[in-house]
């Protein structure tokens, strides 16, 4: 008898229609029929990245498009900067070692937000780098990144600029031609509202002059045999056709809604989780830089944060996320995200509140509830 | 008002049970409700691979698990073995190619299969051979490779065997361990009976030898990675959620059936298949080596064979596939693996004797339902 309500940062709640498109009985992927349904995507990701660039489609997570990203931009030797202000920005890194690239990390506190000018000062400090890599949210603190700034920044040199949207986009703005985003990585289970099991990337011509000089190997994400496929609406690979199928009816529902609509209702919902946390007395992680997609918050001293996230999702059925790595225990996640509305975060607050009461802290009941319902009020 | 029956060698139609699941409301992947899906499925795909070894899951095609092998087996520079015998044996020397391994290649006649004997006088000739890549059911010709004996062979050397069972698995017999089957690749949308998205890969403590002295980049496909998670009932990335679960129904699905007698029934549906072939008066395109999870034909000379698999696709709802590469045109390839039974084999044999028909082909009306129907009658 007890409903789940899900409040994580990916993934994130499944709309009804996508539960029924998810059980569609299965058709061929070298068929007209699915031909129609890859130029419908094709189109309408690109109406979500906003950009006029070919985005493709690969079956992985989100970490497979970003690994599609180093290895089709850079050759075993070549140099990149990266901003490393949480475990997403780490990914990167990781990733860039893991293929012999030189990777020049800009260490970035977390819970803060790099500066532009860091990255303009690195850039003139080392012509050398070819690829600037960046998170536009980093879910493991809630931050989001200005991604506009740098890419003002990046645009003046030759370095292409990658964003990690993975966390952020259909969530928060991200005009990714208009602040000269070259690569644009995400995935499917966040702000798109699907499963996890699709990676999204899409290619400025900037970075594409690039792809095609890449000695790194490659070849399940080889961009050069995605383009090649997409121009004949066709994927390389066996494509994740459930999830493509469903994809469609997700972007669907974003265009009826329109993107401006969607980022209003993110950040009214982000807006009202921080004045509820404020209510029940609680720091936010990241107060400077917080994003609309999903808020941190500091778990009061003497309380065990674990045991908190713990007992919400086992014992009352509303699943937030705790710190990961060195915030392990000291944070707790809410997101807000996707098919997440109002009520949802009104019953995630309320849950809250039940728990930190039970482990004895003290505040004014009904009080984050409240400063979230006036919020939502406006 | 039309009836769509899949007979193609991947995607394969899903049971009710499996469209079910996939509806279903999505789980956060770190949760102890999750890590007990990974737990049963874990041993589950132990019990269809017929090994003792781990099995690790990936979310990708099953060419993504093709990768994993290539890359987590040798370093550039490394010699491999390859049988090439049809479009995805070429995928394995296309692997190798891309991440600088040579390939040692035993180009088969397509519809043929390799013999063992040549497998053994190959390793015995270039014994600097780290890996022998093989395809346990040749999915562009219908062909099976008899695996046991190249077993055999492979084992008596350093040399690992890998087996591409992407299509196959779950539908003819794979004794893993039995075989000596090092690596065995596969994915989910073929005996498994789920939609695409899936990859999976068996590792044993030989090849796990080479997985952790490969100098290959590699992270997403990183099997340490999987090793490490899978030994804490996790994954290394965001997993397929939704295809996981399906997969939890479809090997419960499988271990009610038994393996022995899903073989036993495939086997069936295969004999009806070439039987109703010979009585329409067509010519198996692999008779002597012919699999048990699908059957090529050749197309009658003077029969556009692209047009016949369309217009029992495209008018009357039975998609069956057509030749690839230098088969395009010349083959017709009727599926019989997975969730597909006795009357979806007369339904595609009864369509294709009404498209023969009116594109002119003679034959005795019938007759190939009638030859498959005694098969069924035994």
């Amino acid at each position: 008898m007890r409903k789940n309500i899900l409040l994580t940062p990916g993934p994130t709640p499944l709309p009804p229609k996508i539960m029924e498109a998810m059980a569609r009985p299965i058709i061929h992927h070298r068929t007209p029929q699915f031909q129609a349904v890859i130029k419908e995507v094709s189109d309408g990701l690109k109406y979500v990245y906003q950009t006029v660039n070919d985005v493709f489609m690969l079956a992985s997570s989100g970490t497979g498009a970003m690994e599609a990203a180093v290895i089709n931009l850079l050759s075993p030797g070549d140099c990149a900067l990266i901003v490393q202000a949480g475990k997403f920005g780490e990914r990167w890194t990781e990733l860039c070692k893991a293929y012999g690239i030189t990777a020049e990390v800009i260490d970035v506190e977390w819970g803060k937000a790099v500066e532009a000018q860091e990255i303009s000062r690195r850039l003139k400090a080392n012509p050398k780098i070819k690829a600037v890599f960046t998170t536009l949210c980093e879910t493991s603190t809630g931050v989001a990144t200005d991604i506009t700034a740098i890419g003002k920044v990046v645009k003046e040199t030759p370095a292409v600029l990658v964003v990690d949207a993975i966390s952020g986009l259909g969530a928060i703005d991200l005009k990714s031609d208009e602040w000269s985003c070259d690569m644009v990585v995400s995935g499917s289970q966040k702000g798109l509202m699907l499963p996890p099991g699709l990676g999204f990337i899409s290619v400025s011509p900037k970075a594409m002059k690039l792809v095609e000089e890449s000695k790194s190997g490659r070849y399940y994400f080889d961009l050069r045999k995605a383009k090649k496929a997409l121009d004949k609406t066709d994927t390389a690979f066996t494509p994740a056709i459930t999830l493509i199928i469903a994809l469609a009816e997700v972007l669907r529902m974003i265009k009826e809604d329109g993107l401006a609509s969607i980022f209003v209702r993110h950040k009214k919902m982000a807006d009202a989780t921080r004045a509820a946390m404020k209510g029940l007395g609680l720091e936010l992680f990241a107060p400077a830089a917080a994003s609309d997609a999903v808020t941190a918050v500091k778990v009061p001293t003497g309380l065990d944060g674990e045991k908190l996230v713990k007992t919400m999702r086992d014992t009352y059925g509303v699943t937030i996320a705790g710190g990961q790595d060195e915030l392990k225990g000291k944070v707790i996640r809410i997101a807000h995200m996707g098919f997440i509305e109002e009520f949802d975060i009104i019953t995630g607050i309320s849950c809250l509140e039940k728990v930190l009461t039970q482990m004895g802290y003290k505040f004014n009941l009904g009080a984050g509830v409240r400063a979230a319902e006036e919020i939502f009020l406006k």
